[in-house]
């Protein structure tokens, strides 16, 4: 896959060496995180909220539950910023200054459109789920015409986007490296615990394998 | 604590029910979260990046290590959203359409001022340090007084502000509950696994039990 184009926006200000436009990366990030961070502008003021999405291609699926707020302004296809994030460690350095963390990101500037056609809002919401799940949604009762439309799909393209990857050990300065203060990396990960049957589920109704072993992290 | 006073901007439109302006709920989920999404204007473009932050009182401190381009604009004093969002399951119901997150967040909304004041911005340092790993910045070397000017530190009122909270088994519609989908909650934290130490560490440096027993979740 080609690399992203980067533009003024996109071009690293900061720490250039921690970017990427690479494809893989950036669908990397956007596959595994299971929220992004949709940011918009209403009578000047920067909203930020959490909301679910999916990559379809070069193609990102944002699931417009955040609020009306969001949506009587998105609709009219407004810029957005999309923000992705996995936090992957703390990075605990000899100097206070030097303190950081492990993380991958990926930031997508554009334009959401709402998604009006019922095919490809259909094709969304199904992706939207597979995403959280793999395999579920065979197994769900599937949206009626109803809960479509009163469901909202955004699409934002994947075209002027952008990824920054911390990884490893601190950097510290070369004269601290002396100091007796334990340095290092607490690793961190987003991890699945025992699923918890709803109290109304049927006795004797298994759960499925890829519930049962559920792991979010590529890893 | 009174509660944080709602504007017309901090009103719940959607999901009122799941929605709250206590200061011990607001706290809680600050004082949780590794990291924040801040979210500014630039040229009627929204920017959302993620940065650590930290919580003294009513004030949220938000660290200037986000990029150029953020802190170019936000030195000025503009609007900004921090949004802290923490993950704590997946909600699989009976149909596509009542999937859901058990998740917590806030939306802080409120102007950045830069942080100038020398004493203020080394407290404010000390405190995200002390965010990430309690006990943390008395075991390191302290930043400099050139760390200090090369670090931008931000200051956002926590005046405007509103918590957003799902917990529990999944909502179904009441004709749905018969169907044969296995339904439930797979619980999510984030974990931390074993402290990988630098390779540059002096063999026989002890581990702080703080840093070998990290944990993050209040649970």
């Amino acid at each position: 896959m080609n690399p992203i184009a980067p533009t003024s926006r996109t071009t690293f200000v900061r720490r250039p060496d921690r970017g990427s436009h690479e494809r893989t990366t950036v669908n990397g990030i956007l596959d595994e995180a299971l929220i992004c961070h949709v940011g918009f502008v209403m009578d000047g003021q920067p909203f930020v909220l959490p909301t679910t999405h999916t990559r379809v291609g070069e193609r990102l699926y944002v699931h417009g539950a955040m609020g009306g707020r969001m949506l009587r302004t998105m609709r009219q296809g407004i810029p957005v910023c999309v923000t992705v994030t996995l936090i992957d460690g703390l990075v605990l350095a000899r100097s206070a200054f030097h303190h950081s963390m492990n993380y991958r990101s990926v930031v997508i500037l554009g334009t959401a459109r709402n998604v009006e056609d019922e095919e490809e809002k259909r094709l969304a919401f199904s992706a939207l789920v597979e995403h959280v799940v793999p395999g579920r949604s065979a197994d769900v009762r599937a949206a009626s015409d109803l809960e479509l439309k009163a469901t909202a799909v955004l699409c934002v393209p994947i075209e002027e986007a952008s990824a920054k990857v911390r990884t490893g050990p601190p950097i510290d300065d070369e004269t601290d490296y002396g100091l007796p203060h334990w340095a290092g990396v607490i690793p961190l990960a987003l991890t699945a615990h025992a699923a918890i049957a709803d109290p109304r589920l049927p006795a004797g109704l298994p759960i499925p394998p890829a519930i049962a072993r559920y792991g979010r992290s590529g890893g």
